[in-house]
């Protein structure tokens, strides 16, 4: 009899949103258990943490490094196999260094670090350890991005000339971090952040997906910038002109002040032979639009699929939408499949489990410094 | 430290579809433990079902008689409490019976029962028992049709004149169940389904969405069954004319042969002062039409929802798309706390957790029945 | 030389709306010059109207009689050739049965009379005169509907099994006539309207949406019809259970209380090979739903088109939206064609020039009395 | 007795496609009358259109200097009093400069001319005769266009931070140029169009947009343009970062090369309190975005409409969806009752009614210049 992976969390104390949404991920398909947790700074609400999660008080740590250095003494059937992390930026490098200095596998909220430095140091941790590490993209956890990305690398658009991405919400458009919502606070506070509010929270899901979608890295970029909420110390908007490795250009906005906007983040790609579309407001369709054909919509579920990647990652019947829950939690499945495979002793390459691994959070943080520079200089730099 | 509630299934077996998605709602909230159960008639896949859920290989009973007896016979903190029952339509009334009168709580597949008769009787016991019986009628645990059901209630159409609920698929457009596909073979089997296949499988969910959001009852319907598939035994499309209690009139269709539709469930109500639409493939957009002015569109999560029920069955911030696994996992999560209140000394009235009943199920049945003496008298027929 | 078609006008005075439609209809492809009319009873709104539409004063008529036994006596280069019929349906047979016997051809506002009797009478004047008689079903003019009928004819769905068609209007949800709103006064006014309200007015419409798609004639009718605003004469909403003369079973449901619907005609269409959907709302579009293949959107001038009618139909290249004026305009265009053809010695049949003629007035006004002798007698009539 | 405007037109030969176009478009309301052309160089083809269009073939000019000095000659109410101009961009001063100073009003195509140079010429000779002159900017011609102008303009949104316009075709996806297709021909053609294809054809759109609605300069823009498909001489797409007189932020984009797009101009407005969407696919709604309100959507003779604007360029009931020929056709109506109101006295200000003037050319003239400009140099120039 096998058992379920055991999850150890940190931060996702009872009233932040996306420790929440990690443990719905973790729970759907039935693969993880969370077993303990270091959920806040506060002790009183890490006990509440844990009490409202039906977890063994004495699974209830004060900090991630009690937590780590206490479960890697219980037997080896109990403890915790994994760690997730779900804290502000500037707290993910500490505990994930750690924990994979301790053998326990990670599984980390993007951007993957405060910085980039920090993040390369991360890389060479991942490298050493060999350890499963995952960086929660969700909307890679798409079946119809998935679908999307396979078409594009099977050449079913031709070469990709031209790329829009965008990533409009509108819940910054007046200065709510000065209400005390924790979700403001911190993400427009540099000392938490990092460099960048807008670009390092959504932008680089943008970034992430056009890297995804496409299989192109983004070799230079112009970007413009902006902080529109007076008092804000970040970036609460950002327009960005970029080139693709393969000549390709682009466009990629993010925004937090474009008012109305939920989290409509969308991408489109064409190519010598086509086009093709998705918004995260639709996610369960895929666009296809062939020169001279009639546009196709491929949806999750659906007839027509080419991949073999989005019906794996797909749970139920054409018509009965999955979201972003079931996005994140293709996620956390495929981490538990890489951790058991490891387990079983497979070693150092799990791109076959098709998740986001460190690189992706290394060209995040790139991303990140060089349209902070490039707005600065009023410029193109190359990334 | 309380724990989790725990339950035994009926049915499922590992290459079942409704039992899967049972069980991805059971697990969303980390309300629920699955600790046991009668997967198959065939004790192999009853085995292997176990083992895929990392389920103790004692706790899978052979069926659902010894599963029942064996767990009653467990320390108190270990024993199943609820029972999930996720079996064709003619083995819903025995195990949900014996459940109860052995003093577990059941959440039941729809339609309840294979006939009216049965379900009339299963009321019965469920009064007797005083137990937790739910109905997983998925549909109405959409926050938007929450918040339409809310906002009727609460006059904002003003009085209701105009009903149209349509629930159409294209799956059974061939004879699908001379396949050895499982799911159409027992839904066209007079002996497992009952006296109708798409009056009973979705007819019953387009009839019970229809009495949810209007609070109404349907009072006369005139149906126009047909069997468009050569060698089905059972109706594969209805259409029927509606009347309901206070005057209102409208129209409910129910396919399985609209080749090229998924699943699209849907609703529009009209009243004196306004109207309003949902349908499943945009579940979470809820367009509200009141006389001279703009449309508007409420969502999952966003700003001007009136009612509690929508909110308090929402998990993320709007533009996050849930869909229908956290639908079916907000009826799972309310039986939950409802078993839990139960445990705490509440009995009999469970109306307040929102989830349907055992009466919705004997509304279903009723339907059925009424549809089908309908359509075969080519007449109105009283319900 | 040639010249445009010289068209007078009965009825369409300066504040009508269904007369300044057929004039722009008439004008868009300047093919008709209108030059006459017989505007208004009231000869100072007769006059107001000619002077605004810049005609001769000479040619303002006060009566239709008038207006043809003045131009009958004009040079024949000079004179009117057409004559356009735009009042209620009262005063459609009598200046429509002169105008014929005067030896002008007709395009004619729908439905075609006041009653069947009416209707039956003027296709016998038709037919014996041979002149060109066109209806204005504008529906049928739109370019993705012409696709549609074409797809169907030639088998692309198979055999058809089922149709859903709707008009959902809400303008009539309060009683608007009381207000002196000029196009609520009569169609409500069984004097000038006929039996129907609704059914007459836009039930005529879906009626004849569903035949000419689907190239099959209904052949019996269950109807609940509904007068829902107090002291209303005529019905406002009206559900149709329908069956097809080749076994095919479908819905017509049309409203003028579905508060807050605009125009939304739509239809949906599914046979033993796929399924099609079609809304005026998005009129260019055309949804095509084959079995086991991913969903096609055929737009208005777009690629893959299959009929000779959509192109023919259309003006500009696709993305340019056309719509219900384009839709009304291909009709007059296609009268012109047909009016010009006759002039060039073609007799008798017009069926090539695609417009709805005579035979569609008949099974409007018989669906009109069918659908209400149904619901007078709660039960399925023959049609 | 007063009378249409009389009009003759210079270029749209029988096998162009905006020549037919702006016929359409002058068809529509009556107020204009076509009585003569210079359409081609071809003297046969001129001939042919002038046969097709029932022209008196004496009024068919060999040249757009004929056409002037001859009608010139005709008597006052018989000669043409404006002239529409719809030949390539090379050939729009010449006529347009040559029509003016022969005191003939001018409705010319867009971009206004070949260079800024040009343009500013044009405007000398436009504001020295004082007579009308009209661009066909389309898309300003949308009333819910017009709808979101006034709503900007009167604060709805607050004040305006960022814009995003795109106008999206994918029809120069391949060398169609060398295929002998007449409009991708003189498009790609510098000594036709001018410095620019796509920005010049389809980015002026797009910035006339983005200004029309906003009432806002343009002050910077960082442009890269490419050429996409090999041997096309000028850019097949565009992207530009744009920066506001008032300190918003922007992002347009322009490209042929967007395989299986079609003419899906569309925009996004946010501002302090709110945001706007509106786009051509579907040109009848205008989605308003308010901060912590649910959205609305404004339809075209919808309710809930605050300009007057709105409604005054739109014919029939909300629900009959109108399109680009109504829009265009707003423009030469408005453009017509200009003309008569010159004719009645009026001079020199024509912005009441409502229509591009010889502004809006100068403006997307200097886009062009400045974008070609900012493409080259790598880097934001001023405007």
């Amino acid at each position: 009899m096998s058992s379920k992976i055991r999850m150890g969390m940190v931060g996702g104390g009872i009233d932040a949103f996306i420790g929440a949404v990690h443990r719905i991920a973790a729970n759907i398909d039935g693969q993880i258990e969370l077993v303990c947790g270091a959920f806040s700074s506060n002790p009183e609400k890490t006990k509440a943490t844990a009490d409202a999660l039906f977890l063994n008080p004495n699974r209830a740590y004060p900090t991630f490094q009690d937590m780590i250095l206490k479960e890697k003494l219980l037997p080896e059937n109990e403890r915790m196999q994994v760690v997730s992390i779900v804290t502000p930026n500037h707290l993910h490098f500490e505990p994930a260094k750690m924990a994979l200095e301790n053998g326990f596998h990670v599984i980390c909220d993007k951007p993957v670090t405060f910085s980039l430095a920090e993040a390369i140091e991360l890389e060479k941790i991942v490298t050493k350890t060999g350890l499963v590490f995952a960086l929660t993209h969700t909307y890679t956890g798409y079946p119809m991005l998935k679908e999307a990305k396979y078409l594009i690398k099977t050449g079913k658009l031709g070469k990709i000339r031209k790329v829009v991405v965008e990533y409009p919400q509108g819940w910054l458009s007046t200065n709510l971090e000065t209400s005390g919502q924790k979700q403001a606070d911190w993400r427009t506070d540099p000392k938490r952040a990092g460099i960048s509010c807008c670009m390092g929270d959504i932008g680089t899901h943008a970034e992430n997906l056009a890297e995804f979608v496409t299989g192109l890295h983004i070799t230079e970029v112009c970007a413009d910038l902006s902080t529109f909420v007076e008092g804000r110390l970040l970036d609460d908007d950002g327009n960005v002109l970029i080139r693709f490795e393969n000549g390709a250009k682009g466009v990629l906005h993010a925004s937090q002040i474009s008012a109305g906007e939920e989290n409509n983040i969308n991408i489109r790609v064409y190519g010598e032979k086509g086009g093709l579309q998705w918004q995260q407001k639709d996610n369960n369709s895929l666009t296809i639009m062939l020169l001279d054909n009639p546009v196709e919509i491929l949806r999750t579920g659906g007839p027509g699929l080419s991949s073999k990647a989005a019906p794996a990652n797909t749970r139920v019947p054409a018509g009965h939408p999955e979201g972003y829950l079931e996005a994140f939690a293709n996620i956390y499945r495929n981490f538990a499949f890489a951790v058991r495979a490891y387990n079983n002793g497979i070693k150092h390459d799990f791109d076959t489990f098709d998740f986001p691994q460190i690189d992706a959070g290394i060209r995040g943080m790139l991303f990140v410094e060089k349209v902070v520079e490039s707005s600065k200089k009023n410029a193109w730099v190359k990334m």
